[in-house]
């Protein structure tokens, strides 16, 4: 199917060189027509993680990107990289190919995609710098499916380097915003095929957990009619906002027998807040749950969940924690069973005896936040606890309120790391009570009506919490910026790609 | 815990029963204090669905809605529903009831939630109008947990009759806009509980399907810098716009050597569009794969996670399908393995034998998809297939030309029950011919160079489709409105609740 003849690529070298007279190789190799499904052809494409000992000496197709190439005399050495997995592969002159053939070869740009037949020979000594190590393909045909531009925006050597080894020996890193910007290139480094990989992980892991348990999954709308810190979208002759939580539908939900539900989609938090743990919009796993008597009840399921995505992790993703560590290297995320709970007034103990002055009713400072996390990792070695017991006043009003101390509220935050992914409570399900919180915050009775309104025909006691995904991710990881962990990540100050 | 002292209601009627005196069973019933976590007891509540014979002459807990309550002389009927599963009770008076008692039981609100003790007991004949035919429980205590409004906006059993009962009998049945003003008490009929519970099983099997076909799960930004049929937002000092669907993302994903992606999130089309099948807010399926030679490799790893949806339904998910079809009654819904595949000139063929007068590239009509579906569906006796080889005319841009006839394309639609449900292509990968398309579409390249310019790294032949989410549910279950498979419809005349 690949044929030289094809001729609608800018690129001018490879073309001369194929065009060169008498070469005895000249259909072995050349810049194949577009793939526009002209055929079906039967021939069996091979991994490149497959290509190991146990297939040595034969011949195989391949379809890769050339990742690096290096002519020597006769020769030419190409990596050829697949995802996360790459293999050396040899054109040298011979029966197979030709000295046009090994200079073609030697000058396909990178990042190209080939497809390539070649013999698998075991090598005698292991090449270190791919992942086939015992392994090189001899290839015998090339061809060109996807010519990649001579000059790419980032090297994929460079944005995989640690910063260290960077700094410590001149070498060359690349900083996020060249990253974000040209985020298909930096997607193919073996970090980012991890971390995302990975993180696809987080969310299978969360659903698989929760479905076990009895949970159904919810679809709540984005467009809402109303609410704080909320983007205004203009609604054919109206505005309208986009949903900073799914809070009111998952709780609506709860009122309309569903019991224990979940959902993952995107929350919009109209904040000009641009720090390492910010997103203007970010993926929310949020969950809510009626109970029977007590939101421990409730508390308890989320930090189990979280455990089995912890653990869930460990097990199936090892290769991926292993790859991001020799980026960023990090020490192995640790946890309890049954997690750890503090409440909060034990926490503030533990910053008081550390120096921090704070009064009862004082909210954590992130910094605070920080040395409650070393505290807790020194005394009882986990990464990962529950606060319980906030105090009311720095709680949503909708919280219900601790009914043994008027001060503390039945509310809980969970940390990975020393930094908060969740936070959730017992809500409160009485519309009088409601009422009554609402008025205390200063909040317009008329704004909230149909939220009130959903708890007077009968609504269970309930409880839940929103976990911000890109934050577990990066903590899971030890990563320090929630813009590695997203995808094509959302700031005040960027909208694109 | 229950206590009969809580005052906080404002519902006086069980009240002023409860406040009589010389009442011997006084402790027996009440409405309890409202739920703040005061206490863990160990308590044991029983699901209604466990409610069976196996169970007869135990004393147990349960905690349901009172669904009708009917009193009887000295006894009072109650049926308590809990999600799709309903009990009899029966509250008489004798030694553990009271004659104030069984009048407090009597006049508990609709749809308020109770505690019940009682002993289980075998009846002679089977409670037709229950789930539980075989049992009823003989309560020995009733605490009121969360007391209803004593009028609700709509009646539940009006709320699952079907139309045509109601016509015939003169009986009431609950229009649409009533239904979604007042969601909360709709999401609780049996049929609503068995749509979502279907819905989430819809989204679990699709994510199923592809994480075992080795895809990987992406989440891609919904605030975008620009496109077509989209909601502008408010973004800062500046304007945003709405992704009306996440193709140039799952495309970028594709092009970072992803390979097999899938997504699902809310798509946002800003269309005054008032039909039953639009919605300005649905859930999209997206799925998007790099193929080897030919995109039918990925049309028919679509068409396969269709079937493996379908089969999984009907697997798991029959009693929710036999639920929905007691108020709306459908044939089962039929399919082929494998899928069945059209050219668009054959259903052209088929449309004019039928009579229908259409141009080589005119696009289908929504009668005349109907009328093709039913053609089909005679002719192969199967609700689903495929719809190959669009006319290029009508299909957006970036879709593949058909090498073979450049009056068609490498597009498909899929159908359900003679409704479009996905639409899909091979996708252009080529930077130059895209460039071309564009023009040729009177498109400004200025708008789309970051959508082109993803393309100039090396790009997979790849191909794709979106399905909608809500559409899948209604046309697997005969429905035949899209509201009524999203929880909380957006149209442009319905933003709330």
């Amino acid at each position: 199917m690949p044929s030289a003849s094809a001729s609608r690529k800018s690129q001018e070298k490879p073309r001369e060189i194929m065009d060169a007279a008498e070469d005895y190789a000249k259909e072995r190799y050349g810049i194949s027509s577009m793939i526009q499904s002209q055929e079906k052809p039967d021939r069996v494409l091979v991994r490149v993680r497959d290509l190991t000992i146990q297939k040595a000496d034969e011949v195989v197709w391949v379809r890769a990107r050339v990742h690096t190439s290096r002519a020597k005399g006769k020769q030419c050495f190409l990596v050829l990289r697949q995802q996360q997995f790459n293999v050396q592969a040899l054109v040298a002159v011979g029966d197979h190919a030709s000295k046009q053939m090994v200079k073609f070869a030697a000058n396909i740009n990178k990042e190209s995609i080939v497809d390539v037949e070649g013999v698998v020979r075991k090598v005698n000594q292991k090449i270190g710098s791919c992942t086939q190590q015992d392994v090189e393909l001899h290839v015998q045909k090339i061809y060109v499916i996807s010519l990649a531009e001579p000059r790419l925006p980032l090297q994929l050597d460079d944005a995989v380097r640690p910063e260290a080894e960077g700094e410590e020996e001149g070498r060359a890193t690349v900083n996020q915003d060249t990253r974000l910007d040209n985020r298909v290139i930096d997607l193919r480094t073996s970090t980012s095929q991890a971390v995302f990989r990975l993180q696809s992980g987080i969310c299978h892991l969360f659903r698989e957990t929760l479905i076990n348990k009895g949970f159904v999954e919810i679809q709540t709308p984005k467009i809402i009619s109303g609410g704080a810190n909320v983007f205004t979208v203009s609604y054919f002759k109206n505005n309208a906002y986009l949903a900073q939580s799914p809070q009111l539908y998952k709780q609506m939900c709860i009122c309309a027998d569903f019991e224990k539900v979940f959902s993952i989609g995107p929350v919009f938090r109209a904040e000009d807040s641009n720090t390492h743990r910010h997103l203007t919009e970010f993926v929310g796993l949020d969950i809510e749950m009626a109970f029977n008597y007590h939101y421990h009840e409730v508390m308890e399921e989320i930090a189990d969940t979280m455990v089995q995505i912890f653990k869930g992790l460990q097990e199936r993703f090892q290769t991926e924690i292993q790859t991001v560590n020799k980026q960023f290297p990090c020490e192995p995320f640790k946890f309890l069973e049954p997690t750890l709970r503090l409440e909060y007034c034990e926490a503030l103990a533990m910053l008081r005896e550390a120096g921090v002055e704070m009064g009862d009713e004082d909210d954590l400072s992130t910094p605070n936040e920080k040395l409650l996390g070393h505290l807790v990792k020194e005394k009882y070695d986990t990464d990962f606890y529950i606060l319980d017991k906030y105090p009311l006043a720095v709680r949503p009003f909708y919280t219900m309120p601790d009914p043994r101390n008027p001060k503390q509220s039945n509310s809980y935050d969970m940390f990975m790391r020393g930094e908060e992914i969740l936070s959730g409570a017992q809500r409160i399900h009485d519309p009088q009570l409601l009422t009554e919180r609402a008025l205390h915050h200063g909040i317009d009775l008329e704004k909230i009506k149909a939220y009130i309104d959903s708890f007077r025909f009968g609504a269970p006691p309930h409880a839940g919490g929103g976990i911000g995904l890109e934050r577990v991710t990066m903590l899971f990881l030890g990563l320090h910026n929630v813009r590695q962990t997203s995808m094509f990540p959302r700031d005040p100050k960027r909208l694109t790609p």
